[in-house]
């Protein structure tokens, strides 16, 4: 099962480090890709020095037209929102399906459409947040908590520790 | 249980967004209070706008001395860090215990004290992402995802849909 997660509506200087946190969530929590609708080199340059120093692939994907890829998805559309079905009434039924996934991530404002072009739209609970928060916890329980598991082949990677940090890098 | 979160080491512009998300995070997922050591009136307002209009009481304080402030606290401290335990590995140990909770979100740079001044450091996964991800999952697998489902008393209220969006506002 392929994980795209697709942010839209960016804002340079406002979302810059909340879009790369998106991105870095996307990745810790076994997504495949990101994908933005408004380019900035910031958040890919800081997703990607990220990728290159712990390891895995990775990819972020710039696109024009968001509603044509969206139509285009072969796979589940998963829109988070605060105004949709709480993800406690749907994750069976979402975890049910192997499809590949797409998750989409509004910013302030969502365009209408993007409700009706959707298979689910999808609440983390009904109260305003985060949508970093709300992409960790979507794909925490769609993953069941195993994503935390999983192996990254990096240069750098950390021996967990009850006190205290312990980071191997490997520079060869 | 009483859960305090303790926002350490903002930065007043490059933060801004980040610990509004973190404070957001934490009254939607259940804890009591968000305790900074920076004190920044654009988060303090962002937070107090939607506790008035989403309900429910929610404190922010602000500490000058965190570390006193850590010392002081009665109940489990947990620092949430990418160098800790897994929290696969203690979610079952930390849920068993119900004492009040502190969990500490560091920024960039966290003092090397912090490690040895709290009774359990986590890692919700070992790779980087984000503390506000990193918080919401935390709080999300304390509470078994039933703080989703929590009714907060607010002027402004959700009713989950399908498709689109419905909001009850009650002015009176």
């Amino acid at each position: 099962m392929k994980i795209s997660v697709l942010r839209l509506g960016h804002r340079y200087s406002r979302d810059k480090r909340i879009s790369t946190h998106v991105g870095l969530v996307a990745r810790a929590f076994g997504a495949n890709e990101l994908v933005m609708d408004i380019w900035d080199n910031h958040v890919e340059n800081s997703i990607q020095k990220v990728v290159e120093e712990w390891g895995n692939s990775f990819r972020i994907t710039f696109i024009s037209e968001w509603k044509k890829f969206i139509r285009g998805f072969n796979g589940d559309k998963i829109h988070l929102t605060m105004y949709g079905i709480n993800i406690n009434e749907i994750e069976n039924k979402l975890r049910a399906s192997k499809k590949d996934k797409l998750i989409i991530i509004g910013g302030k404002k969502v365009h209408p459409d993007v409700y009706n072009l959707v298979d689910y739209n999808v609440a983390i609970g009904n109260q305003p947040h985060s949508e970093v928060a709300a992409l960790a916890v979507f794909l925490d329980r769609l993953y069941k908590g195993k994503e935390l598991e999983k192996e990254f082949k990096g240069r750098m990677k950390i021996i967990p520790q009850k006190r205290g940090k312990r980071v191997l890098r490997d520079d060869t």
